[in-house]
């Protein structure tokens, strides 16, 4: 039996745009204590993660975001050994970040376990290496695993959340942001995704303020490609424990020896290239 | 009297992908001998004009368009004097190549005066240079135009055309090439949009492919955001009259004495830094 493809548009309020995909058929559905996850088969961008309707992944594009999310940061830092990634269920970055040789601990804290067993199922390239010994999954509240994180004990913390409304709500405010300062070594570095430079730049200045009220001294926003999310064109914001500017190890991200599909030492440095609209609006 | 706004959908059947934007009203529509242009009222992205029911440009995304398929390219040029522009009847291109004070004649030559009258009327901030002595606004078929022009008379060709279907469909072969590379002085630059490097890259490759069927020596693909065109991400592909590499005058491009919002030297390099999928899919 075949049925017709259908069209799945996501509207997107804040954006006034919409993004939408032509989909086969549904391949999966659960409800967690914390939101409701679907999976759909589409004609061309493989398979398609919902959570409570807004799309968080598919198969074809997730790359530009895990890899940015991951490499400009711990390119950034000299020398980053304890990683943890806040949220992050799907484990992509999880699986960027384990692709630095120095890394010694990576821990991925998402509250949602289905999250994981469902990229497992239907997103198992993302998931090939959770049985890395460096790699711990924990299934717990990011917000209470970093206030119980000993005080310098991180140097990069990776913020892989979805919005800030429901569950993330709480990864975007002062409080959270204080425990990562504590938790984080002098040289840390957090990033967060910071939503799209093109339309909701109002955020990316709210969440540098309270990261500023946190402790936290200097800042970045790095804009990426990345066409499922609204406006087709992301961020993530790092930001510093102590003041610095955001030159990178550009000679080893030359001579990185993994694979990457978006990431390189240009675009790297491209990304720190900030277009005048965007550097205008968050005051640089 | 007011109306609900109204969600309008642009399915890509070649992407199975669709973009969609919260519709006020609509503004204005004109048949012209070649197409239908519709120019509507958004909430968040100014005014939209459709072509045959596809995106052409909206207000507050097309910066990113115009400045990518002119900037790269002459400041890739050592000193780019004489520009056609073929196609790009809503102005937008020729606005940013007049902002280069070296250039002595810009010829823009779009087959549909329709399309200028509807930016002048909806998109006026982009036709705010049409009045420059060095500017000349043809409405005639740019085939013919270029193969007519001067053989050796030009040093940039900017194509800023819609999609290779309709009236576009001539813009993407080995005669309008042909006709193209006699027209270009030895050390000229033939730049076109070339769809998206996510989903289009077979088409890249054809386009590529005619292009050196006509003489082009060398070429280069490069990527940029652009919310309003399938995947949010676009590209413009330059080619070369002569063998030769693209590096550009990055230090004009750092001393630009005119405003652009997004393009910076820093940006040009980071289009330059091709991502290993698509080096691959290009075979460079």
């Amino acid at each position: 039996m075949t049925t017709e493809p259908k069209w799945h548009y996501e509207n997107f309020e804040p954006t006034g745009s919409s993004i939408g995909y032509r989909i086969t058929r549904k391949l999966d559905e659960v409800q967690s204590p914390f939101q409701k996850i679907e999976i759909f088969e589409t004609t061309d961008w493989g398979n398609l993660m919902l959570i409570d309707g807004a799309v968080m992944l598919t198969t074809r594009d997730n790359f530009l975001y895990h890899e940015m999310m991951s490499h400009p940061a711990l390119f950034t830092h000299a020398a980053p050994k304890n990683v943890v990634i806040i949220g992050g269920g799907d484990c992509g970055t999880l699986r960027e970040v384990l692709k630095h040789e120095g890394v010694v601990e990576a821990v991925q804290c998402d509250i949602d376990e289905q999250v994981t067993r469902m990229a497992e199922k239907w997103f198992p390239e993302l998931c090939d290496h959770n049985g890395d010994a460096r790699a711990q999954l924990l299934f717990d509240d990011g917000i209470a695993y970093m206030a119980n994180r000993p005080a310098g004990s991180v140097d990069i913390i990776i913020v892989d959340s979805t919005d800030p409304v429901g569950p993330a709500e709480g990864l975007f405010n002062k409080a959270f942001y204080e425990s990562c300062f504590r938790a984080l070594r002098e040289d840390g570095i957090l990033v967060q995704q910071s939503e799209s430079p093109l339309m909701l730049l109002k955020l990316i200045q709210e969440m540098r303020a309270e990261m500023g009220k946190a402790g936290f001294q200097s800042f970045k926003t790095l804009p990426f490609p990345q066409p499922c999310y609204p406006t087709g064109w992301w961020s993530c914001t790092l930001a510093r424990k102590s003041a610095g500017g955001f030159e990178f190890r550009e000679a080893d991200a030359k001579a990185k020896t993994f694979d990457s599909k978006y990431y390189n030492a240009g675009i790297h440095h491209g990304a720190l290239s900030t277009p005048a609209f965007v550097a205008q609006a968050l005051g640089e």
